[in-house]
């Protein structure tokens, strides 16, 4: 394979193919965390793939001897102009402690997808690797926004609406301070208004009745803090997360995780009963086929697999966190979101939303 | 109508109908809340007479005036020896603050209906008015079973095996101490055993990770303490609940009543998509009609319709609450839930296995 490996560290511009003219604006660098998963690294490069052959610039993070052969054969593609490969000797496992794995193994995939993020080398990143390394990463090599003290990952949740709501967060800060949401509210109605022309979002606060004062402690002086903020529309109940009625819903990572899963098994709970009454076996494409005409296209969007991935908000780079299990077709879904954002100047943007509050 | 209008607070036995032999064993009387809920009194009444035409004593609780009218004719039904009548003056709005209610509506028929139970006129309560002073008022007038800090909402959720996954709690304690969910998990046990014949239940608690040490700091702390308790499989995830992994789940109220929703409201989008892609108006009977081939009656179960009521636990004394909207067939499940938990002795059996655990 005619592929450049990338040196550690190397700030170099990525070796541009002399047979392309250059373009205008260069396409997005997105870095790939090719050792990340539970399917990786093959369906994490082949997914990689997908998205050069789109027209992104990729830059595949892991172990050369194992990735190299993988990548055979790519110039037949043509794609090698679009690919590049960036040896890291270390791997994080799915299961090693966030904190202490990102501390001890400075040559993985992961940190070094970070790294190239923060050096310039690429212009976002994405690993479908532990969720938690992969923040505590972007977190220590990228740093917070300035006027954020806690990231947040924001998941857009379909409902009746043309545009998503915007659950934020689901799992990056499980503890949360009462101002931290505010700040989430803040960056979802931003992540709203880039991604989704949203100009002023309504921004709900998750609880559990509509009427202020009903909630935890914390619920209530978060009622309090972002009753001040435009775009506020009040207490917002579990029911109403799939209903469109915000745009923008906020709670902690912990509440935001539950609920996200919980819906996630629901709808995977109603694919298996149609199994069951098709006589079919759990996950057989007959399901969907008869479903299909019934309820629509609509409802493969709350089916897991269609997820490509999350975005970390917060953060002085673009990350882009895709779920363990993801194959090829999420792991392209994934790299073009995090194209999307770099593209849109996504973190720039933050930045001039939280300043502009007065931080 | 015939009926004996009781007095309030009169001790006395209800009046047997001469006419019907002393049965071998007491049916359960069970005191329902004419005058709370979305439908009441009109719907209340007409479940509560559903209730009494399957064999249950229903004391009705609320305004005279307003309710005799509708037990006119009640003779022909041959049902004046299971309803009796108690008259309340007045009545808690579903926003009265709750505490406050209880405190200054002494002539409430939730106050009532409490106290009634607590007086032993009544076996068991129902009501579908303000859940918050429902709350109030069973921990005031009937107190807490010793050795029980706060009460907990149960509410079973259809999976694919043939008893429910129990969650708990769904809204009654919403800050919630780590203890108080070990508490929670000896309840909801004792619950599975006796409603489920589950003799050892598998107790899972509600977090974002299977492993040990995820979640927040209090699921942390709660971890550990469960991990003494029989039955404790540890850590489930929100799509759990829908896949029967555990026979009961314990988080705190704010969370569980937050996945509660989230679980309906996907369940509602799930028929809202169907009827779109049907072309039907939402909530048109057709719709359930296609769907009932392919999602088979299974999927009714998640419908918010079809609950009842929920058992509020760690009370000295059986209290059901009732969805706010609930209609005549709600609230006649809701009394049958409420008679067979009285029926089945709940409370004793509860106050027994906290008392075995040693408190």
């Amino acid at each position: 394979m005619a592929l450049k490996v990338a040196e550690v560290g190397g700030a170099t511009a990525p070796a541009a193919d002399p047979a392309v003219a250059a373009p205008a604006r260069r396409a997005p660098m997105v870095a790939v965390d090719a050792m990340g998963g539970d399917r990786a690294p093959a369906e994490v490069v082949a997914g990689a793939l997908l998205s050069a052959e789109a027209g992104i610039s990729v830059l595949l993070v892991g172990q050369e001897p194992v990735l190299a052969p993988l990548l055979d054969g790519l110039d037949t593609r043509s794609l090698a102009a679009s690919v590049e490969l960036l040896h890291a000797g270390e791997v994080v496992a799915m299961d090693d402690d966030p904190a202490k794995s990102v501390r001890r193994k400075k040559d993985s995939s992961l940190v070094r997808c970070a790294e190239a993020v923060r050096d310039g080398r690429a212009d976002a990143m994405v690993s479908a690797g532990n969720t938690g390394a992969t923040m505590a990463s972007a977190l220590l090599r990228m740093g917070r926004i300035r006027g954020i003290a806690r990231p947040a990952i924001v998941t857009p949740i379909p409902g009746p609406l043309p545009t998503p709501t915007l659950l934020l967060d689901v799992g990056a800060t499980v503890d949360c301070a009462p101002e931290w949401l505010v700040q989430f509210a803040r960056m979802g109605a931003e992540y709203a208004r880039l991604h989704h022309g949203i100009e002023r979002a309504r921004i709900g606060l998750l609880s559990i009745g509509e009427e202020m004062g009903k909630g935890d402690e914390m619920r209530k002086r978060t009622y309090d803090l972002l009753s001040r903020e435009p775009g506020f529309i009040g207490n917002v109940e579990g029911c109403d997360l799939t209903l469109g009625r915000a745009d923008v819903v906020v709670t902690d990572g912990f509440t935001g995780n539950v609920a996200l899963k919980t819906l996630e098994g629901g709808m995977r709970t109603v694919l298996r009963l149609a199994a069951e009454a098709l006589g079919l076996p759990v996950g057989d494409a007959r399901v969907g086929e008869v479903l299909e005409p019934v309820l629509g296209p609509a409802v493969a969007q709350y089916d897991p697999d269609a997820f490509g991935g999350a975005v970390l908000l917060g953060i002085d780079g673009v990350c882009v966190i895709s779920h363990g299990a993801s194959n090829a077709r999420n792991i392209d879904t994934a790299i073009r979101l995090a194209a999307e954002c770099a593209e849109a100047g996504i973190v720039h943007r933050m930045k001039e939303a939280i300043s502009h509050h007065g931080v």
